[in-house]
């Protein structure tokens, strides 16, 4: 039995006619290795920004639903686009939308969940020889309701089109050329790893690595689907493979440092120790989608009977939470809310931290030597955070990277702006 | 039970967002009259041809199925920004592609031909007071395959809606007020058609009106569905109502006068009276999808046994044609071929014709009395043309309009140049 490859191309990758050619080229080089190959690709270059300013001027609040109509008009043209220069290359390809296909969503606009995908039109196509592009990003419910996917959808669509598909590999086309958490800034002797489990790359994605939104990861690994990133640009790189931990030849206890430069922490001081303040807190700012990362609640004073509850944001959300916070500080009876934005996570990640001890006082103890004051700490089963002042990051990143012996094939990713030190 | 309008707008009424909002006034006023309205939209001003751009970019001849999945997302833009703009005004609206109706056609790509059009999904949206906004231009197979329905489709997916609901009336809203066959430039108080009959219509559109594709009014011949033409702009005239010619309330013999100047005539000479010889001449040039037009063979001459053989051509498909009969000319042991393309057919319209004896003769006898030269003549039950030099056609459309007292409510429709004279 053949193959099946899915590759997924992105926005930039399809920009123009151009890029589109290109693309087909990777595609058709993937077809001659004996594949069946599976295409998705995402709108062309700046459809969507261009859709979106439309709908603004039309409307304050356009509804969901015709945003999402609007929007899946954008994979729309670039599926028929590829197919057409697969065609002008003498191969046969056919394109689908997700209403062609059956990629069953739930009914949920502009952020809906992918509930199963029909098999048997695909199959067929492939079976005929065909090329198979179909549109990223985009669902429709069992009523024919088109819907999206939201942040990270088309690499989503991809991925749940190779698990469908019982697929060897889905291939991630970008501009980079793997995972490349590494900041030549911070680490120049750092460069891309060649394997990384699912745990390590949600990790690193949720502490910054921008190369695949964490949805996608997440699918991949409930599936069991092996996923490479790589550049349409440069072939001969073999990308990052991102596999379960039990298929990786060897890893080490901590495979990536990473820094994140872009929250702000936020203290509400002398809240009264009673139950139902911090979820009264929490769930006020979920409703205004605020995602709130580390959080900290100290020891309950004796005397005033209050405690503080720290917690860090994006810090884009810094005025929609104070905003939060200051409507709901008479109601919870706090006190004084400081805000610190000159902060930075620093964290390890890897997937031989879970029966390795000590790499945890390891990095303490690093960071004590350095005297980098550590404000809070958060850990999961293989990644270890913690939060530092933003002017005493580099330092700690480069120190990490030394104490955890990452020289060349371990990473440090930061976001946002290293402060100059 | 309520009324249901269809209207439909074109590509340059939904041009950009400032012209879709006065869309959304017009599509308004009729919901504000106590209509269920659903309303039909093209792909905005240019896109159509920016997306033909592209895929000629990607392939010299891209292949139909990809190239209907690409201009139908033409569509899937403007509709679901109209359904915005009419929401923004506190409209319950909601956007359908013709995959989501159920505008069933052909599995022919660019020119499909519409079967049915399922109106359960309309029904209910219309009787929850919804206003619907339609994709035109655009159908789907059985098989879920997306088609286009080719030239004049948006009027055309307008009045196959306005015939499945058996609407009250199906008004297309264009940039001119009306069915404005006058050209100014020949008959200064000429002015538009209150009312015209579909057949009317039809041989007029054939002589050369651009308002309305035939297929189209043909439609609404077929089920009887009253067509509005006006003007998106000017809300106060009603512009021309085309309908049954039982339901108009009166009329004259002669409705209209059409000057189409963009023919050519052709003259295949000694032609040996044999069998087959047309059918050969005229299924050649069939399939290259040249339109003929008027047709003349002369009586066979009694000495050489050949006969000549005359016709019109759009002027455009000239050498195409020359190149048919050129290989031709052998094989059916033809003559010389002539060629003049400085001519122009004037035409007479109008359904009172059928019953009233002796409009020819007049039309005859005033080109006579100028002195006009008479090339060929064809007629049909509503219409008479003439085939006359291109130099005096502006001369007999000026008579024909005084001789069949047309001065204010009639119609002399140029299609083409004239010459100065």
């Amino acid at each position: 039995m053949r193959k099946i490859i899915v590759q997924k191309f992105g926005g930039t990758s399809v920009a123009d006619t151009d890029k589109i050619k290109n693309v087909a080229k990777v595609v058709i080089k993937e077809k001659q290795n004996g594949n069946d190959v599976v295409v998705v690709v995402s709108a062309m270059g700046h459809t969507t920004d261009h859709l979106v300013k439309m709908a603004k001027a039309l409307s304050p609040n356009p509804s969901g639903r015709e945003m999402d109509m609007l929007l899946s008009t954008g994979e729309g043209v670039s599926i028929a686009l590829l197919a057409m220069a697969l065609q002008a290359e003498g191969y046969d390809a056919v394109s689908f939308n997700a209403m062609q296909v059956g990629i069953l969503t739930e009914n949920i606009h502009s952020k809906a969940r992918i509930i199963d995908i029909k098999t048997d039109k695909l199959r067929k196509n492939l079976d005929e020889g065909k090329i198979i592009v179909v549109a990223g990003f985009q669902g429709v419910t069992e009523d024919g309701e088109i819907t999206t996917l939201g942040r990270g959808g088309s690499d989503t669509s991809a991925v749940a089109l190779a698990a469908a598909l019982n697929a060897e590999r889905c291939d991630i086309y970008t501009d980079v050329e793997g995972v490349y958490t590494t900041d030549p800034r911070v680490v120049p002797n750092a460069s891309k790893l060649d394997e990384v489990s699912y745990e390590e790359m949600l990790e690193l994605a949720h502490a910054g690595a921008n190369v695949l939104h964490p949805r996608s990861v997440e699918t991949a690994k409930q599936f069991a689907v092996p996923l490479r990133v790589r550049s349409s640009f440069k072939l001969d790189n073999l990308g990052t493979l991102i596999l379960g931990v039990e298929k990786m030849e060897l890893y080490k206890p901590v495979a990536g440092v990473a820094a994140d430069l872009t929250q702000a922490r936020i203290v509400v001081c002398d809240v009264p120790d009673t139950p139902g303040v911090a979820a009264n807190l929490f769930s006020a700012l979920a409703k205004e989608n605020i995602s709130v990362d580390m959080i900290i609640q100290s020891y309950a004073r004796k005397i005033s009977n209050t405690n503080d509850i720290a917690f860090t944001i994006d810090a884009n959300d810094l005025s929609k939470t104070l905003a939060v916070l200051e409507k709901l500080k008479d109601k919870i009876n706090a006190g004084d809310i400081k805000v610190d934005d000159e902060i930075a996570k620093v964290s390890i990640v890897g997937a031989g931290m879970i029966d390795r001890p000590g790499i945890a006082s390891t990095m303490f103890e690093t960071l004590a030597k350095l005297g980098v004051n550590i404000r809070m700490i958060s850990t999961s089963e293989i990644k270890i955070s913690c939060l530092v002042d933003k002017i005493d990051a580099q330092k700690s990143v480069k120190a990490l990277h030394t104490v955890f012996d990452l020289e060349c094939d371990v990473v440090a990713d930061v976001k946002g702006d290293l402060p100059d030190v």
